[in-house]
């Protein structure tokens, strides 16, 4: 029996993560007799309906920029903690000490005090493709260095680091991932220079106008907020001997063109849809975004049993399924 | 005209660095005009009679691991500063809690202390090999990841994350140098797993016995004293608009095996040198030495403008005059 500990489980891939282990009380295939879920603001529990007789839920407030909040957790005794708490990044970036505060020495308290208990939890952690920077190679390949461009991806990477270091020491039992950008985002459109991934297919399939800031020629690494969850699920309760002690994992996303979305969305919503896309060219996001990843080798994740979504129609199909839109 | 702080001044590369500043009133050909040099305790200065009239040396003792001793050197408005001080690799293993204390606290100190000042100064940083760990290529290329497998070299590697952030951010205007192993060392042998590269030349040179704890296959990544020196100087005043926003770089080395270093020793030597290594096989050395670097393709230091020794014998050669021992 396993009590999880979920530290962003206000954001939506923590609610998802939160969700599907109440719903089956397990994670992974183990079961989870207690779940506890954290954020800066406390967290939504899943509907009581869906949570077995057997799974207890707290939920809390929690700050992990509060140099109390790690012990107050690590205490709590979780046996594998899910770590999902950070300053975003263009938010790391406006406010330099902000994000090392939260992003590094955060990270760094939740360490020690899980090395304080002295039972070495599983940490699952999330990392990001932001610790890459360009120029890089067409397809990145798993031994490929970290130059991060962004102070967010500079404390990703040094958090990859100390998790490897406290985890050779037997401190933690860590497995860092780094997620691809997250397509399609349910809700609103937000500021992100990366929102227009999700919002060319989210907008349109709302029957809503959609801007298309860059060339349909620019390709990026993407998953599904279904094939997220199911990486954060396998790395909490995988075998990490199987990791020979490289802790961080690039995770297999699916390398999908702008093009190939709007042929994925007219293919499955018609071009109608397809129109509802204007192409209105922004080159101060077309510059932020000829510095991301657009493609990875992931042997190394595959081999140790991450699955990518299949294809982008499905990644579609997925959210017009739980979005209740009829393709 | 420059302030150049050296700190780690009383180890063996910050003396010589210091030494020949002092000797030549220059950095990299740079005038300099106050030399400051610090040490956890305080470092001798150079020979009084080698300082030019226009040099100013100040000498003064400074624990990096002391929270105020960052803001104390920073306020001293040195232009340089060529950071050499640090825990060493066995030490930081052994004390964990300390080595994270000194090696990287005391590194983020001095950044946030630099920062403060406003004025952006070149900071010159010792990194290591000891950034990478097996298993690599034999060739690691300039791409090649960062999976340190010591708790030093994980300090050093986050260091450099650091140090490209805090100037990319316009704080500092840093340079990482991934220094190779340096050989030969002068002095007595000591305890160091990689101590024997230095010792097997040495020891026979003075006429005394040396122990070969590994086979003469072995492989390593070499450079001499004055080549590290010199990689120093050049990083101090190098056009870092060069290096284009990735301040770290693995400085070339040569690869050079026992076999080769054996061989060396009896062209300028003789036989009766080379009878003087007994090998003593050490399983405990040999697996340490088994996950070290042994090669690399050090390109982009060439084209920055990093020399490299021209070969071993050369080293042995310079060791040889720089101790007074005829060949």
């Amino acid at each position: 029996m396993n009590h999880v500990l979920i530290l962003g489980a206000a954001g939506m891939i923590g609610a998802r993560l939160a969700a599907r282990i109440a719903e089956n009380g397990t994670i992974g295939g183990q079961s989870v007799d207690r779940l506890t879920l954290a954020d800066i603001i406390e967290p939504a529990a899943p509907a009581a309906g869906d949570i077995p007789a057997a799974l207890s839920v707290q939920t809390l407030a929690a700050d992990i920029s509060d140099p109390e909040t790690a012990e107050r957790l690590a205490g709590l005794k979780p046996d594998i903690v899910v770590h999902l708490a950070a300053i975003v990044s263009g938010e790391a970036e406006d406010d330099f000490d902000t994000g090392y505060r939260v992003n590094l020495e955060g990270t760094l308290r939740l360490l020690e005090a899980l090395r304080d208990t002295g039972h070495a939890p599983r940490l699952v952690f999330a990392s990001s493709i932001a610790v890459f920077g360009a120029p890089f190679p067409d397809r990145i390949p798993d031994e490929h260095h970290l130059t991060p461009l962004t102070s967010y991806g500079t404390q990703k990477a040094i958090c990859e680091l100390l998790l490897a270091d406290y985890s050779r020491k037997g401190f933690v039992d860590a497995v860092g991932l780094r997620l691809p950008t997250i397509v399609v985002r349910p809700g609103k459109p937000n500021r992100a220079a990366s929102g227009f991934f999700s919002s060319i297919i989210r907008e349109p399939l709302n029957g809503d106008v959609a801007i298309l800031p860059v060339s349909t020629e620019v390709r990026h690494w993407m998953a599904s907020p279904r094939a997220a969850v199911g990486f954060l699920e396998h790395a909490a309760t995988m075998d990490t001997e199987r990791l020979q002690g490289r802790r961080n994992i690039t995770m297999p996303g699916i390398s999908v063109s702008v093009q190939e979305q709007i042929d994925t969305l007219r293919d499955l919503a018609g071009q109608q849809r397809v129109k509802l896309i204007r192409h209105v060219p922004d080159e101060r996001i077309a510059a932020i975004v000829a510095g991301w990843p657009r493609d990875f080798n992931t042997f190394r994740a595959r081999s140790l049993g991450f699955t990518p979504d299949a294809n982008f129609a499905e990644i579609v199909q997925t959210y017009a399924a739980e979005e209740g839109i009829r393709l």
